[in-house]
C-alpha cells in the first residue's frame, strides 16, 4: 500500500537498551530514589502503594509514571469532495517494534512545546492552541492507569478548509484508508487512535449510529458508572520509588520479583527526524503481550459491545469504561472473566484481531493483540455492561469515561460497523 | 404557608460558639495542628498551599476540610395525577441562622451511613443504596472549592410508585410549591438545591426546554472548558494547618490576619432530631454576606445565563464552571467583572433577589444574596459564556462541570423559566 511504503521510507531511530545508571540527563533523586530529569520537567517515574481492599489484589506497590502536564493529541481534517480526510505524520519512537507509524498531526507534550529541551518548534502546533477552524473535538482523556499516574492529554480534531500542503513527513489520508489501515500490525500508533475515537458522529455520517434502541438508556449507564466511582474503595499513595516493595534492581533495570509485569528500563536513542537529535530515557517494557478484546452482541440488530468498570490505580477518578477483557494472560493465573470465550471464538466470528503498539515514547515493545468478537451471550454480570457505538460516541464527548485501550478499539470497531453498513 | 409552618414546628437544636480548644471528640494533632476527630474519621480542618501565577492573588495559604468520602444526597420522588412531588425533611444543622431547613429525604456521609458513630440508622437510605424505583438522576457534583478540598456529594432522584407514608419529620411536597419555597430566605437548604437542578429534562417538561438554538453549540462550550482545564497552571499543595501562613489562632478560632475570608470556630450542639443528641464540631464561618448572580439574556428568545469558567483550590480538576458573579463584595478592593452591573440593576429586571443559606452542617451562618437579573449587553469575555438552560441540563447529568453555586442559582432558575412560561 502507498501509505506503508511512504511510512517505511520516512527517517530512522535507532533505540538502544542501556542500563538506567547509564542515562544522561536524567538522574535518581538521593532522597527517593525517583528518575527525574535534570530540567525537573518531562515525566519522572515515582512509586506508589496501593490499597484496594475489594480487589483481585488487596495491596501492592510498584513503579509508575509521573508526567502532571496535559499535552495535546491533535489531527487537522479536511473535506475533500466531501470525504473526510488526515492529516497524519510517520513518526519514529523509541518503544516502537518496527520504525516509525503513523502518528496524529501534532503530538505534545508542554516540555515539548514550550520547548524545555530548546528543540525545533512543533509544526501545526499553533492550529490547535489557537485555532481558527472548527474545533470538531477537544476532550481530555486518560492514558494506561497502570503505568502512568494520572496523565492524560487533550484530544482535539480541527476541520480546516484552506488549502494546506503538507510538510515533509505529513501526509493527508483518507478516514477510510485510516480504518483500513488499523488491520495492518503496528502502523496506526495509539495517539492517533485515541483522536480517532473521539471523532463525532457528523463526521462518520449517520448510517455509522445503526439506529434503534440501546440496551440500557443513558441515564442507566451514567448511574451504573457513579456508584461504581462512588462506593468502589481504592487508596493511592505515591511514595518514593526506592521503597517499592517487591521490585529490584537488577541488570540495570527494574523488575518485579516474580518476573511478572514489566519493566522499567533504559533506551539510548538517535533520531533523524526529530526536535533534538540525540537523547537518553526511561521506559516501561511490559514482560508479556496483552489481550485487548470487546465482545459484541447484537440486541434488536444494534451492535452492543460489552464495557467492564474497571480500576486501575493511575486514573484521576477511580473507574474508567475499559474493554471486556483487558490483561496480559501471562501475569494470571486464573483468566480474567471471558478471556478464555474471546480467544476460543470460532475464525467466523471474529470481526477485527490485530496486534497494535501502545505510545512508544513511553512505553518499550508494549503490545497488545486488539480483538473484536461476536457473541450470542447476553451476559449479565455487575460489573460490565452492553453499551452501544451513538453510546460510546456520546461518552466520549466527555472526560475520563472510557479508557484509552477501549478507546483503541472503538476506533476499530468504526472499521467493524463500516462493514456491516456495507453489508446491508 | 403550610410548609412553613410545619417545619418551624419541627424538633429543635441549640448551636453554640466555643474556643476550639475545648472541642471534644476532636484532637489538634500534635504533628500538623490539623484538626481532626478522634475515630479519623467525618472529617478534618488542613491547610493548602496554592500557587496560582495567573490568578488575581498568585500564592496564598489557608485552612480547609479535607472530607474525602463520598456521601449521598438522595431525594425520593412520586407523581400524583401526574404532578411530580418530593419527600423532604425538615432539618435542623448547627450552621443555620434560622432553625430548620429543608432537606432531601437522604442526607448521609459514608460515616452517617457506615453509623461510625453509633447513631439510629438514617431513614430511607436503602431507597438509594439498592434502588428498586427509577433512578432519575445519579451524578457526583463537587461543593464549595474555597472551603472543601475535592468534596464530592451523589446527587440522587429515585422516583417511586408505592405508596409511602412519610416518617415524622418527612413531607411530601409539591415541586412546584419547593419551586415557590425557594423566593423564602434560608428554607430550602444547599443539599435540596443542588439535587434539584440536577432533575432530568422528563420531570420539568417540555416547556421548560425554551426550545431554540443556543448562542454556541455544545461542542464549542466544552472545547471551551477543555482549553480551561489543560491550560490553566493552578498548583495545590496539602500542608499542615499549623504551616498556614497569614492566618492566626485568636480568641479560640483560627482567623485571617486582614480580618477577611473566613474563620476557623467552635460549635457545642445539642439536637432533638438527629442520630446522636449531642456533640461539638469545627465548622467555617464567613466573615461576609456573598453575592452569587447570574445574568440573563435572552438570545432568539431562548433564555441564557452568563458562565464563569472558575478556579477554586478544593476543585477535583482545575476550573468549573460558576455563576456571573460569585464573591463577598467585603472581600474585594477592586469589585470583580459584572458585580456592579448585578447590583445596580433596576427592580423591574430582577427576576430573582433571595437570601440563601450554604449547608449548615460545615458552615457556620454562611449565607449568599442568590440573584438573577435580566440584561440586554452581550458581554464577550474569555472567561464567560452564555449557556441555555437545556445546556445546562445537559452538562449537569456528568459530574463537576457546574460547581454548587451555580446549581443553586439553576434550580431558582427553573422557578424564573416556570414564569416565562406562564407569561407566553
Amino acid at each position: 500500500m502507498n501509505a506503508l511504503r511512504w511510512l517505511s521510507a520516512h527517517g530512522s531511530m535507532k533505540a538502544e537498551r542501556i542500563p538506567l545508571d547509564e542515562l544522561t540527563g536524567w538522574r535518581r533523586d538521593p532522597g527517593t530514589g525517583n528518575l527525574v530529569h535534570a530540567s525537573g520537567k518531562f515525566f519522572s517515574v515515582e512509586g506508589v502503594d496501593v490499597r484496594y481492599p475489594d480487589g483481585p489484589v488487596s495491596r501492592w506497590a510498584q513503579p509508575i509514571i509521573n508526567q502532571p502536564e496535559v499535552g495535546v493529541l491533535g489531527i487537522l481534517m479536511r473535506r475533500l469532495d466531501g470525504v473526510p480526510q488526515l492529516l497524519l505524520q510517520a513518526k519514529h519512537e523509541p518503544g516502537n517494534v518496527n520504525g516509525a507509524q503513523l502518528s496524529p498531526t501534532v503530538q505534545a507534550t508542554r516540555s515539548n512545546y514550550t520547548r524545555v529541551h530548546g528543540g525545533r518548534p512543533v509544526p501545526y502546533l499553533d492550529r490547535f492552541r489557537s485555532p481558527d477552524g472548527r474545533v470538531l473535538s477537544d476532550v481530555r482523556q486518560s492514558e494506561q492507569g497502570s503505568w502512568f499516574y494520572r496523565k492524560r492529554n487533550r484530544n482535539m480534531v480541527v476541520e480546516i478548509t484552506d488549502d494546506l500542503a503538507p510538510s515533509a513527513g505529513f501526509r493527508w489520508l483518507a478516514l477510510d484508508d485510516v480504518l483500513d489501515l488499523l488491520s495492518v500490525p503496528d502502523v496506526v500508533n495509539m495517539d492517533t487512535r485515541t483522536v480517532l475515537s473521539c471523532l463525532p458522529p457528523s463526521v462518520w455520517g449517520d448510517e455509522y449510529a445503526m439506529s434503534g434502541r440501546s440496551r440500557h438508556d443513558m441515564g442507566e449507564i451514567l448511574s451504573w458508572i457513579t456508584q461504581r466511582r462512588s462506593t468502589v474503595e481504592i487508596h493511592v499513595e505515591r511514595i518514593p520509588l526506592d521503597r517499592v516493595g517487591g521490585w529490584r534492581r537488577e541488570r540495570g533495570a527494574i523488575a518485579h520479583e516474580t518476573g511478572r509485569y514489566f519493566t522499567v528500563m533504559g533506551v539510548s536513542v538517535t533520531a533523524s527526524d526529530r526536535e533534538v537529535g540525540a537523547w537518553t530515557q526511561p521506559m516501561i517494557e511490559p514482560t508479556a503481550t496483552g489481550v485487548v478484546a470487546f465482545l459484541l452482541n447484537r440486541f434488536d440488530g444494534v451492535p452492543h459491545v460489552l464495557v467492564r468498570a474497571r480500576v486501575e490505580p493511575g486514573y484521576a477518578d477511580v473507574a474508567e469504561l475499559g474493554p471486556t477483557v483487558q490483561c496480559a494472560p501471562a501475569n494470571h493465573d486464573t483468566p480474567p472473566p471471558y478471556l478464555e470465550e474471546v480467544l476460543g471464538t470460532p475464525p467466523g466470528r471474529v470481526l477485527f484481531d490485530t496486534m497494535l503498539s501502545e505510545e512508544g515514547g513511553r512505553f518499550h515493545h508494549a503490545r497488545n493483540r486488539y480483538l473484536i468478537v461476536e457473541t450470542d451471550a447476553d451476559h449479565a454480570h455487575p460489573d460490565f455492561r452492553w453499551v452501544s457505538l451513538p453510546q460510546l460516541t456520546e461518552l466520549l464527548r466527555h472526560s475520563h469515561y472510557l479508557n484509552v485501550q477501549a478507546r483503541t478499539l472503538i476506533a476499530c470497531l468504526y472499521s467493524v460497523v463500516r462493514e456491516m453498513v456495507a453489508a446491508r
